[in-house]
């Protein structure tokens, strides 16, 4: 950890925005880079996508998806071949014209995504049935040209994994592109604490290109919605516009069933912006790179105070916690306010008056509780504390998104949850009309459809907010990062 | 794995290059790109590249070193601070002249190589040497413009590491430097079986801005040497180019000694060409991703087979062997031919007549040895033998290489080694001519200096190659990949 002094931060409630990015900087999660738009991730920070990554990566292994590398820089003719795909990434393009000192017959892009360079590989692989389905999954970063930047949530480049897979079957297609939501909705439920509210996305806000797109959508502390994942069911079009045939077992050529999923470091947005509180960074003891620090208190007047930290230390990275002994001569004040910043979940103190109690004092991160534990048996009891603090991290964020998601009954009360930060509007209605409500909300509101959440239980609703009857969809709109 | 059928590849000793061709696209390594010079790292390509990563990763941690992520593109200004770095890449560079569908102000490249990030992004970070060292390693790919391509040997891009440290002395600076090239020695002797030269470049081979290059030189089937990996002591030409300073322990203000190391895919080059043979390709079993594979044989006739080699699937399983049971319809021949081809180091075969004797017959793929095993224990004596099988091409490789390293005493042994392929051409050469030397190996040869060995006992020379007396360093001249 860095010997950087602690400074104080922008309170979250005072100042969402500038809170977000002190927090960004000053736990040395990223520094901003020379190039405009682009940031670097610091080790902190890449640490926690590389606990993303590691969770994530064996659990696809699991469902028999493979790891590949497509290039990075995909010809024009090539991404052009999907009409829609190019409409929609055509604007946030990096273009390169030059290579090796000469100017290129054909310009090529910065991959912003590789539906197009998976395809035209895909062509020359799958010729028979017996050839799919093809599970692959590439980890990478992409390059979009935004206008708008902010740290992890939105940037002109981003580190994700885009898993692309071909299937025989639209069933097995759409089972597969459902599987992976549910697989997205567990980095959170399991490893981030986060809860998601998973469904479906309407017709505006879909992946140029695809059928249907699922989601995972986040509440941010301001009510805002986060899109933290998803997983598209593309159907044929790609194959057919890639020509990519098989022959299926009625010997006729027919074009697979296609489907992508992705999630990114905005994940690390949301870990953020969730957990996070006025002291600093707030991690979920399972993706948390240090999990437990141990600050001796008075280990310059009592010798025995660093022997049982040591001893403590060593116990505990033995029974597989991630813990650091802060044995710098530093005051404990200075370390508790660093490891407070830096979002350490659990902090244990020794002290002299403790171990003559046969004591451990700690404080919990997240509620700043305070109890002690007895000395013996530490290395069984703090690993269940750090599990009683991920489910208690779970629990309060699952309260706050469910607080927030608000039935509205009528424009008034739609316009009210959302100019006021309320949360998700939870509205019923009547599909025909959707579009029209939409371009209504988004004008007068800047709210839009962020999800059709899989939950469609209809609600109590004395009228529908276009005015009319027959409402038979459950939406949530609301402003969106 | 895949049903395609094994189609046969040219023999290795008959044309080397299209045999290389044969193994990386037959054993499904990688596939063409429809991008010119970009290639595609397939499922067992990939995973080979995964196994280094996991390997060398753990390594690194342990030694202090954290993993950030940096922008993949640099602006031209930014590339041009050092003057040799871009005089050395600005003939490969890939240049980005619009973005967002706007021409940039400013040109940017994709990453060559990232030394202008880190050192831009060093100079905020370091202000005392209080915030030394800095170790951080990156994993990425790197875009350069090469006008001749093979695959994984030299490619428009490729997937690699690039470590990059500051310390506050030269000393520091200088150990880890060789710390570094001594890891990649072991990524070579404990994961890939291939032993490498250990060195140091001589000048005309340097690193562009580098004031010591560090090398791992492997010996490929025709007596060439393959550049594997590199460490480079940068002194501070870049951090003074780059402006990063830190007050010192005497309060004065300093520049850091910088270093960087790399490796890349180029390793699995070397892996294919070091242990491939006439029937494909060979791995040895720390890397392999399938390292025994279970063929049955007349499983349909006898019910048992099938019952038996699924039993010891499991325990393979559980004994952390990474096995395969392939009970597949195709034919047992069908089965061997596929499987050598992919280069699985151990078969294992389960038949009725075996079970009925107690044992299990098994063939090693690197030297087509077959013996049998008692059925009993197989858990413990598979991988004790998938252990000796490690050492026994690790072996192999270092006699192919020490028998391969020829001393020289005159030029026209000299001459010898290098146009029949014999290997490297060990010589004793006066420091003070051996540019001269250089020039004219390179232009009567195509001979370069590769590398000055660490072990620079002199060896018994009756005149040295330019029939100088006072020959002073023992070089190796070859033709390099």
């Amino acid at each position: 950890m860095s010997s950087k002094k602690v400074t104080s931060i922008t309170p979250k409630s005072e100042n969402l925005t500038q809170w977000y990015t002190d927090v960004c900087v000053k736990a040395e999660l990223m520094d901003y880079a020379t190039t405009k738009g682009f940031i670097i991730y610091r080790p902190d920070g890449y640490a926690l996508w590389e606990s993303i990554k590691d969770y994530f990566d064996k659990r696809i292994k699991a469902l028999g998806v493979r790891n590949v590398y497509l290039p990075s820089l995909i010809p024009m003719s090539l991404l052009k071949k999907e009409a829609d795909l190019i409409a929609g990434f055509a604007p946030e393009c990096a273009v390169i014209t030059k290579g090796g000192n000469k100017e290129l017959a054909e310009p090529m892009v910065v991959r912003p995504t590789s539906e197009t360079m998976f395809c035209d590989h895909f062509k020359n692989i799958v010729h028979s049935y017996n050839d799919l389905p093809v599970k692959y999954n590439q980890w990478c970063s992409v390059v979009r040209w935004e206008k708008t930047t902010r740290p992890f949530l939105r940037g002109a480049e981003f580190l994700w994994q885009e898993g692309h897979c071909l299937f025989e079957t639209e069933n097995e297609a759409r089972e597969f592109t459902l599987t992976m939501l549910r697989e997205y909705n567990m980095i959170g439920s399991e490893l981030l604490a986060i809860p998601f509210v998973m469904g479906a996305k309407p017709s505006s806000e879909k992946f140029a290109g695809a059928e249907d797109t699922y989601t995972i959508e986040a509440m941010m502390p301001d009510g805002q919605a986060l899109q933290s994942g998803t997983s598209h069911y593309l159907g044929q079009g790609f194959t057919k516009a890639y020509d990519i045939k098989f022959q299926g077992r009625d010997n006729k050529l027919d074009n697979p069933y296609y489907i992508s999923w992705g999630v990114s470091t905005r994940l690390l947005g949301a870990l953020i912006m969730v957990h996070g509180d006025d002291e600093g960074l707030v991690l979920p003891p399972r993706v948390a790179p240090t999990q437990a620090v141990i600050v001796p208190i008075r280990m310059d007047s009592d010798p025995n105070v660093l022997k049982v930290a040591r001893e403590l230390e060593s116990q505990l990275k033995e029974a597989g916690v991630r813990v650091y002994l802060d044995d710098s001569n530093k005051t404990p004040g200075w370390k508790f306010a660093q490891y407070e910043m830096k979002g350490v979940p659990l902090r244990i103190e020794v002290g002299p008056k403790d171990i003559a109690n046969g004591v451990v004092s700690f404080t919990k991160r997240y509620d700043s509780s305070k109890s002690t534990l007895p000395i013996e048996n530490l290395a069984k009891t703090i690993p269940a504390l750090l599990e009683e603090i991920q489910a208690g991290m779970y629990q309060k964020a699952l309260t706050f998104l469910n607080e927030h998601i608000i039935e509205c009954h009528n424009y008034e009360e739609v316009k009210e949850v959302i100019t006021s930060g309320k949360g998700f509007a939870k509205m019923m209605v009547c599909s025909k009309n959707e579009a029209e409500l939409e371009t209504k909300l988004k004008s007068e509101l800047n709210a839009t459809p962020r999800v059709m959440p899989f939950d469609q239980r209809p609600f109590q609703s004395t009228d529908t907010v276009t005015g009319e009857e027959g409402a038979d969809t459950v939406i949530y709109f609301a402003r969106a990062y």
